[in-house]
């Protein structure tokens, strides 16, 4: 096992057993993140820790970055410690985090400039699923970029789904199956609302669906959240979710599609949070149907 | 191989290959249909075809029937020429037909007062799943006549669902089910609507989705219909898909449940009855999202 | 005043001034209602009471009815009690409930086989607008039959306002008016709890829109019962509310037209009922949108 | 006629009829535009025309601001050449814009820092009701700055309505308005849609409503342009719609107020841009009403 050098921003939920892999992979691993703290553990198993991004990347080498949102994104990038203009010519940048496509193809261009490329990558699978090595990649970029970055891929997941050249697409991607998500999401909770309110066991009619014609992860398991309001630890807050919402709904405008599903997942989400509920999981939007319907909400 | 005797009701494109299915099973088979051209081939096969319902039957015993709709069903059990007063005391009526909660329970009601039982069993699956045994069944009812019902449904599917003693609860699990399909295929619609505009391959991400999070029947072949927009043949017209959504908005305004995916299911059939488009497959809904973002249609 | 003879059936909430009306404009009445303690103050008035629809009318003469739903229209009618025969040759029915089209139509044909005349006649006022001769009538029907109700409308109401010939179309203006009241007060209902939880005043702003772009009765009116969250006693109540839209969504669907504002209104009805709010004023639609946005709902 | 001297930027279809009335009123009057060429009738009807929004404005003065959208408003007054520094000491901003009430606020605050107020005052009407002096007027923010506001709101409208000190107070009271007028025109649209597909006429239901409950303004005008289906030329464009229905929606996610009749036009507004209709009247939103329900649209 010996691997390159890499850099790793964004040590969250995450990123932190995604930086892991790559250690146990055999990579010469940099980190970075905003608060030191999360880096103690893979400073003990090897890491080394940079105390800035600009100072956390080697010219010409590569950067893979997994953060909350544009915003900490565009800071460590482009930002005044970004690291950018540090990678500099035959650098990599590989973006895991669920963000705009906007801004991978912004920052597509930025590193253009200084003869870097970049690779949109964003990830389906919970934190779990990063430490398992069980993540599916989204990417998207330079077919060369892409080949460069298929070994830290196969360090940190089953599997790479390629959406073509432009740096936003993978977003795009990701965005789309969030949505999905959300909105088997919302369908399960009227499903269930209507179960109950007609006599039926939820947890049964649950348990029908994942065994048959939605025999798959999303049902399965959120199938079995909405049925039993499992809401609390949250394995995604409901104002995260929101944030996810608000993205889909701004790439839907600049392309000029209408999303109906897409409002309802925001005016539902929207509530939650007026009503106090976001710090449950984003799947208690159900609570909005079984309160619509008049059912005593558990809380 | 030496069954009971069973009547089947209603050799449609779902019916036909059922009642084949227990021909096959060994059952001495009594059909009716009312154009009884569609009952030559069983005839040929070994059946017994009866001008009416109510020939059809032997009292005490066990009649199956698989009708289009609600009326349907009334006409062939409670009808001039119904088979409830003949099928008299201690026969079993298998309801299998996609219809309201509430025909069931009247219909137990009715079989009650002549001494004979009723079990919901409304399947699950397409007529090739329904020729290959391949139904999941769900059941509701009393527990001595749904054990009576058993051998019949093992000659017809892969799997036995139970929801309960009351003869509705199976329908509504039945169209939870449905509203569940069609709310997935309205939200890859406007997913794939929404990646086309953004430049991304419809097919693609159809199949990435199929793969992974959504690695179930429901989405692996809507996806790729929707994604396609094979609405031709249809295998469940839109018109159809209207008769359905109908049944689940007016189960949940019995149970006082809004369902605004529901609300926005109705829109998009109607409004694709209105635009010509009734005998295409219920999944061109997908052609209300596309024309809403300005995709010009193929059609 | 020697006007001609007149029977009048139904004298609820609108049916009782409506006939108080005709007395006082000299019209020689015989009244029926199925609570006959409802007619007491009309007989001291000079009415002469019939104990059924069939007894109440003559032949070749004039009957009005205002009832509260389309069944009670057909009982009086086409029930066994019913008055259709006796009105027989020459008659003419003024029928001015909130009803369906649909119903107009068939009681059209209905008594034309008696050789008798419908028109439909639904107004738009509450009770005290009743009383004060101040409804607003829309009718249709054949206009020879308009013509002769004429004078009976001169005694009702401030104005008359001509939908045709079809039977139904005046069922269809009226309920269209009754649509666009229920959106009104929704669009009322989102407006005032964006702008409480942005700190304005909402009966300040109520009364602003009364009186300028919005200088019309129903903006005034429900503006400020919007506002106020007045809503109780109630002047409709919501159950009736579900009843009207439920009756514009039957017509909607037979016409084949989608209206997403129709099954916005209907979802918050519905929601009302499931919440326990059946009996309040149907305005109080509002509290699920000041529940949606977390305000402390008064009640 | 000795009035103080005022500023006036922002010439464009509203500001331009606004500014002449200050002149008439007797203002001595400054006047600023971006294209120079829209100055000229007002100059030669005695305004003095700056060549920036710095050298607009007289230290201690007071200037009247009518723009486009936020970020006009900004420029002029915060950009490179604003004129937020010259105005300082003793000076006031009169904002009339449709703009974000986050603006307001900040601007308000910019100005302090100065020693000068701000006033929003945004306002109802068209462009003829500007050049009438028929405006209706909002105003929000310090008592004694409203008051030195008063004597040029008398010079522009008809009237002046107070939503206190909040600077973006009068601002979320023209957006409600905006979100009113659009609401009620989805409303009109599927009335007629139903009316037609029903057999009514669409332009003698308009003409009832306008006559009886709905006498006013909003339901005369809008209520006959969509039953025409006058779409052109527009008085507002479908484009110019959805951005202040963007704004109805930031100030609403602001709040946390789900709106579900603004996601359904910011729906309509999408499409009909997707659909080719960003330059024709907002009201244009009919269009998809029609389409839905299968009537062949005009265009």
């Amino acid at each position: 096992m010996s691997q390159a050098a890499v850099t790793f921003i964004g040590l969250g939920r995450m990123g932190a057993p995604m930086a892991r892999n790559l250690l146990a992979a055999g990579f010469e691993l940099t980190i970075h993140n905003r608060s030191p703290k999360a880096a103690e553990p893979l400073v003990s198993a090897g890491a080394r820790l940079a105390p800035s991004p600009a100072q956390s990347v080697t010219p010409g080498g590569i950067v893979v970055s997994m953060l909350a949102h544009d915003a900490a994104l565009e800071a460590v990038t482009l930002g005044e410690q970004g690291f950018a203009a540090a990678l500099g010519s035959g650098g990599l940048h590989i973006s895991m985090s669920t963000v705009a496509p906007e801004i991978s193809r912004r920052l597509a261009q930025e590193h253009e400039r200084h003869g870097s490329q970049f690779v949109a990558a964003p990830v389906f699978g919970r934190p779990d699923a990063a430490a398992a090595r069980k993540l599916r990649i989204c990417q998207s970029g330079a077919p060369d970029a892409k080949l460069r970055a298929r070994p830290i891929f196969d360090a940190l997941g089953q599997g790479v789904f390629d959406f073509g050249t432009d740096p936003g697409a993978a977003n795009v991607a990701k965005l789309c199956g969030n949505f999905l998500i959300f909105a088997a999401v919302e369908a399960l909770a009227e499903t269930f609302t209507l179960a109950e309110k007609s006599g039926l066991d939820r947890s049964a009619l649950a348990a029908f669906f994942g065994q048959t014609i939605f025999a798959c992860p999303v049902y399965q398991d959120y199938g079995r959240i909405v049925a039993e309001r499992a809401f609390e630890p949250p394995g995604f807050t409901l104002e995260l979710g929101l944030k996810d919402m608000r993205l889909v709904r701004d790439v839907a405008e600049t392309a000029g599609v209408p999303m109906p599903i897409g409002d309802l997942l925001r005016a539902r989400l929207l509530s939650g949070i007026a009503q106090g509920r976001g710090q449950l999981d984003f799947t208690a939007i159900e609570l909005a149907c079984a309160g619509d319907a008049g059912l005593a909400a558990p809380r």
